[in-house]
């Protein structure tokens, strides 16, 4: 019988997670019941998402259970299937969790898909052609609406979702400006990715001199702002918003490990008439065959680029996961099982 | 030749606004040249948004110049007319001013239109049938859009505004609740006005009770908000808010006194996935028409009710404005000149 290394969630956070919040665990393998499906899981996803379920707090999503393997998005190999959509070989992505094997129930709708690993590398599935790139496609076209010569401004820009919004937004005409930490990805941004611009945050000591970067990258201001970090970010941009701009808050990570941080100046939401929408993009299923059909054909015609970094093994889960809060990761988080 | 009394600005407020930012100036009247109209006002409308003009910032209106007459809404009685489309008589609403005579350019859209009089009293113009009752319309119905059912919660619910809101809420079969100031207003909201529960803010020391003030007041939680306030009320309004909620940003009158307040909570946005949405009803023209003749027709049936804090005589107008500030004025705040 073989063995399934797990990465459990043992204690919640006070503060800042920590590696003391997890701990690996070995199971055996059980064989599939009725409808079940085995999976070897390939690579899973990190996300800042699942922050906010390590606390036991109010939240759009439940928390993570004590004592059970992290919930997460895989991508892997059907190795065994009672289940008659799904045969040995099949590549799918689903709910598999962190661990080497997922034992999932196929007949539920929405916990595995099979996905052609072909034309597009099986580990995009988690990216730029998955929920990330999904969130990037909703929170853009559906929320800030941009209009050919607008700007648009994206945090966490060299990140998986931040990555796709200023690459969908250059593929509509828009003048794309990004956030981001270090020299290193600010260069990766703008040469790699095609951003007319982007800030290192960790260059600007206050939000004043964060506030005159941003005015002098956006001389236009700006139209649209796709967030996914909050606090000091977040108030330069409303501050350098256009009337009528409009915000899609995808996340607010900077204040995810402690304590909430405030907008300071929400008078800027009533002086500019602004509107923000908060989003969380596995409530709009109905977005997600024409999203992932323009990234798709994007990702397999080399038209959308994004990076990843990957951590070696289970073991590795925990580390990769505080990095990715801290802005350690360079594009998508993943891990390889 | 007769003279007019008007009320200039002559300094902007360093914090709070005060008597010495006005003076009373009598110059002497001029006939109407051509297209002119010249108005004898019969009352002056005082706004909270005329706070923010009297600073030299960046806001959506343009400063109030100063040594030059208050800019504000009256309605009053033509006098003198070189225009075709007005006679002495004519009862108009209009941009009058701080002052007994406007002698106003009627070839300019927007700036006088005639009012009937017969059916809805003269001052309805500035109230429930003007400005105030067309900001309540749009925001409740273009931004909360509510359904029967729902709840919808108005801060600054006795005043010109906020008492439309609850009541055209009210007509559209939700629950509707008041935030006011005082045991006074908060009995008229729901005695008068119908609403279903008014909280008295000033009978909550702190941000904990007021939350727990509009729990109570909510059992089925907040669906849709109107604000007037901002500061503590919309900090407990927004932790009461269910999933996809809407907020429609009309006012926050507690920073336009000194610091802006920050919002403490934005995260919330994200996890109820709100809708905030800043608006200004002068940049929303083409609904004036289908406000207006439903909000006249409810006045003109007595079923919209409203109340009036009439102060005396131009000079009395700083002062009345500077309590409108402090939630001093009971129901619409207006100057008979």
């Amino acid at each position: 019988m073989s063995i399934n290394k797990q990465i459990h969630l043992v204690s919640r956070p006070e503060g800042a997670a920590s590696a003391d919040n997890f701990r690996l665990v070995e199971t055996p393998l059980a064989d599939p019941a009725q409808d079940q499906v085995l999976v070897r899981n390939h690579f899973l996803s990190l996300d800042p998402y699942m922050r906010g379920r390590m606390n036991d707090a109010k939240s759009y999503a439940k928390p993570q259970p004590l004592g059970q393997v992290m919930q997460g998005s895989t991508v892997g190999e059907v190795v065994a299937s009672k289940h008659p959509g799904y045969r040995p070989g099949d590549m799918v992505v689903g709910a598999g969790g962190w661990q080497q094997y997922a034992l999932l129930d196929a007949s539920v709708p929405g916990v595995l898909r099979k996905v052609d690993a072909t034309r597009i590398p099986l580990s995009a599935y988690l990216g730029a052609v998955g929920m990330p790139g999904v969130t990037a496609w909703y929170g853009l076209t559906k929320i800030c609406q941009p209009k050919a010569g607008q700007t648009i401004v994206v945090s966490a820009a060299s990140g998986a979702v931040g990555s796709a919004v200023g690459q969908l937004a250059k593929a509509r005409g828009c003048r794309a400006v990004g956030f981001a930490g270090g020299a290193d990805k600010c260069a990766y941004v703008t040469d790699t990715l095609g951003f007319d611009a982007c800030i290192d945050y960790k260059a600007h000591a206050d939000s004043k001199s964060l506030y005159q970067a941003l005015k002098e990258a956006t001389p236009d201001g700006v139209d649209g702002c796709f967030e996914n970090v909050g606090g000091v970010v977040l108030d330069a941009t409303l501050a350098r918003m256009n009337a009528f701009g409009r915000i899609a808050l995808c996340g607010m990570i900077s204040g995810y490990d402690g304590h909430p941080i405030p907008l300071q100046q929400p008078q800027l939401l009533l002086q500019s008439r602004l509107m923000i929408q908060g989003f969380i993009v596995g409530e709009h299923m109905d977005i997600w065959p024409e999203a992932l059909a323009e990234l798709g054909a994007l990702v397999a015609g080399g038209k959308l680029t994004y990076r990843e970094t990957i951590a070696e093994g289970i073991e590795a889960a925990p580390e990769a996961f505080l990095g990715l809060l801290k802005g350690r990761n360079f594009g998508k988080q993943l891990v390889r099982l």
